[in-house]
């Protein structure tokens, strides 16, 4: 199997972080609401108190081989072993509720379904109604 | 009316921060999820590169006058204030199906239900899950 490597993120990795978010946007459905830049994130992630912290997986294809099989495994044990690390006592991930593939490996991994088990829901305030409540 | 004012947390407020979070989670019937110290609420909150955030409402009752109404419009018009000043382009809160004032207030106030428009559930990695995709 190709070899991979997962790492912190550098500054100058955000421009392919920019593309797989909008690769992962455009497979959601979603792309209309990615408007981040690149020169965003590299503000965000790389100044002080960075707003967020990023893996990124190093792949070595091996001639032959699939690439890229278990990857999100190897991501997601690197993000446990990070949040124990920093005294976390949980982390949790979004999912959209037709992506089978993801929530099947989510619930392999030990995971659990909080939207279908206590009932939470997601509420997002953006742009207008955000300048709205503000008062901008 | 009673008047409220909406401050940042200070490293004393821990303790009714915790009384709080409390009573929230006891509203939620999840008050056995509730496993933070007012020490860790201490160390997380006011450290270097801070893992959380926090307002709170002073309030000073009026005689004769409900108590409380409009307090959770107040800190959400904060927050709405907050994100916009450090560049967030939106926020988004937690609420649980059963919870209709929480829902009706949120939409009253322009928040969208990401979990019933776009189908977002929210997982959970937390324990013994955790440690063992760790390997610890």
């Amino acid at each position: 199997m190709a070899s991979v490597r997962i790492r912190e993120a550098k500054e100058g990795d955000c421009g392919d972080i920019l593309r797989l978010i909008r690769e992962l946007a455009e497979f959601e459905k979603l792309l209309d609401q990615v408007k981040i830049s690149e020169e965003a994130l590299r503000a965000d992630g790389f100044g002080e108190n960075p707003f967020y912290h990023c893996l990124v997986a190093e792949i070595l294809p091996a001639p032959g081989e699939p690439l890229g099989q278990g990857i999100g495994s190897k991501i997601i044990k690197k993000v446990a072993e990070v949040a124990l690390d920093k005294g976390c006592s949980q982390f949790r991930l979004a999912v959209l509720n037709w992506n089978q593939k993801a929530i099947d490996l989510y619930k392999a991994l030990g995971a659990q379904d909080l939207t279908e088990a206590e009932g939470w829901h997601s509420f997002r305030f953006e742009g207008e109604a955000m300048r709205k409540l503000a008062g901008k």
